[in-house]
């Protein structure tokens, strides 16, 4: 295949620019997706930066990859050329051991393959994502998007959206279920319209009142302003499961003291270092502080499905892709309402 | 009642020495029981000593408590005088709580009654503990003790047993789990043998080789020296549950990793500061940190007669009353092998 656009990073302290990359030949079981939209996710500042110390250069992100079939190998089921599909953040894992048959890629021995800076077996050089014009993945990496989600839309629901939806799903959020939501990010407002979705009754646990509205807004019934003296005090005991969507190094035991008896506080944000925990709160209800991984092929499909039946989508801005160094710049500040998405078009026209 | 002989800390300072309480008299639903055995837990030390904040003195600690029964009030009915019973850490909880409903009295919402330092609704002052020759406590809170274990091995039982017991319990370890126990102290030592009887694989990890020899003695299949470089990556992935013992600040996360995908390590040892914690072992595999509480009345009567069945008893060392103040010093530097054990005749002969 010929070189195709993209935008790399060329090391840690590198911005982005335009980049050419090749993607392999679209084999029987492949599919050639022309990119409309890629989501802008903080894991993709994280890997661009090196800052988890993994990055293999040159580096292009992106994993919140939509767009339109443009080609099927000819072993192809599932799919057929036009139609609207997704890819999130694996393309790749073993098949074989026991997560993999039990639909948990995402937690493959070997490890998945990551839908960039990701090694394929049997495959030379690092993946390459999506903020470049076309990608050939496995159709069993590959997601239907439905009808009613806009393109642009779906992008973000290939990561903030499943990595929200699983632990809320594993955890069985339910009709009626007290949910605390902690940061209203990218995730978190994500998490918070799920949940909601869901029948939950849902908190939002925030370090300021500016995103107050908008949490309404999204159907929570109620906001804590943790930065208020004894603000998380007066809801001790109070939640049947809560989703840290924020990386803090501040005493997690604070937060998993609002949780009820045996009931879960489970940490998406990944810090650089390691958290504090005061054990106290977690010893004297029996509770519980677990992690959460993105989320299995078949659970990603579905949390499409039911994002497209409850109307359930991303707030999203929209850019042009040589505006992504700046966009960086902005989710680090916390400016963004909520997630950027990248038009794809703007990168042929570079 | 007259006057008993106690050993009391007036203040955090202090060293314990003789002392004098009152006990209430028997009411309609009480026992008296004449204390044969106390046991020696490192909560004492942290509580005569104000370690956690919350002491109230004089303080008379004590909470693994076995005697015989000397006088029952008129409406007691599961206990006769001469009987042989035990006290652990509650003796009191509100009753009437979801918890409290549920045989989860240690989790009460308005919190159990400790056997020491614990303050009973519409009674005055603190409760006072086991270093003591006589105690007057509701049939409520009074275990049977079987007849196949003698009175001062069944003493550590009422603590070091039921802490655990109930999460290995809880937790649903049986035949062929693969379990990690975290230090091999008064705690460790109970777990060990528990998880053996309950048919488990047991690994002691461990920060010295010094008590390998006895892990096997108890029925470990495995001794993990974690002080030796690299020994924990050898055992990545591979438990079903760990319960770790030892109260620390360094990385929970690095025993974390030591669990399989959607497994639970609980802790039960609690530092006075805050630990830290790597949260990627948590989210790199759904695993989950948990803490456990003693146990409720019914499921440490439970243990008991696990441990009749199973004849596991804990390895003690009795000492004299007016010895306390060195054991102390010796559960401090780790010197015991594995609880401490007051024989209360030597109270009265003080």
């Amino acid at each position: 295949m010929s070189l195709i656009n993209a935008y790399a990073a060329l090391d840690a302290k590198a911005k982005l620019k335009p980049f050419h990359i090749e993607r392999r030949e679209v084999g029987a079981n492949d599919i050639l997706i022309d990119i409309e939209y890629c989501g802008v996710c903080h894991s993709d500042i994280h890997t661009a930066r090196n800052e988890w110390g993994q990055t293999q250069y040159p580096v292009v992100p992106g994993h919140e990859i939509a767009g339109k079939i443009a080609q099927v190998g000819n072993k192809v089921t599932k799919f057929k050329v036009g139609d609207s599909v997704g890819v999130g953040c694996m393309v790749g894992s073993c098949q074989n051991c026991p997560s993999c048959r039990e639909g948990l890629e995402q937690y493959c021995d070997v490890g998945f393959v990551g839908t960039y800076n990701g090694v394929e077996k049997g495959r030379q050089g690092y993946t390459y994502g999506g903020y470049s014009s076309k990608i050939v993945v496995d159709e069993k990496f590959v997601l239907k998007i439905p009808d009613n989600i806009p393109l642009d839309k779906a992008a973000p629901l290939l990561c903030a959206g499943i990595t929200t939806f699983s632990p809320l799903n594993h955890w069985k959020v339910t009709k009626g279920s007290k949910v605390a939501v902690i940061g209203l990010g990218g995730l978190g407002h994500m998490a918070v319209k799920i949940a909601v979705a869901m029948g939950a009754e849902v908190s939002v646990v925030s370090s300021s009142n500016k995103k107050k509205e908008d949490a309404f807004k999204f159907g929570a019934k109620e906001y804590i302003n943790s930065s208020e003296q004894n603000a998380l005090n007066e809801h001790l005991n109070k939640f049947d499961f809560i989703l840290n969507t924020v990386s803090m190094h501040t005493d997690l035991g604070q937060y998993v003291a609002l949780l009820k008896l045996d009931s879960t506080m489970v940490q998406v944000g990944a810090p650089e270092k390691p958290s504090a925990i005061n054990v106290f709160p977690l010893i004297f209800r029996r509770r519980q502080l677990a992690g959460s991984l993105i989320g299995g092929i078949a659970e990603t499909q579905e949390m499409l499905d039911f994002c497209s039946k409850h109307n359930v989508t991303p707030e999203i801005e929209i850019i042009e892709m040589n505006k992504i160094n700046e966009a960086y710049e902005r989710i680090i500040k916390g400016d963004v309402r909520y997630r950027f998405v990248i038009d794809i078009k703007s990168l042929n026209q570079d």
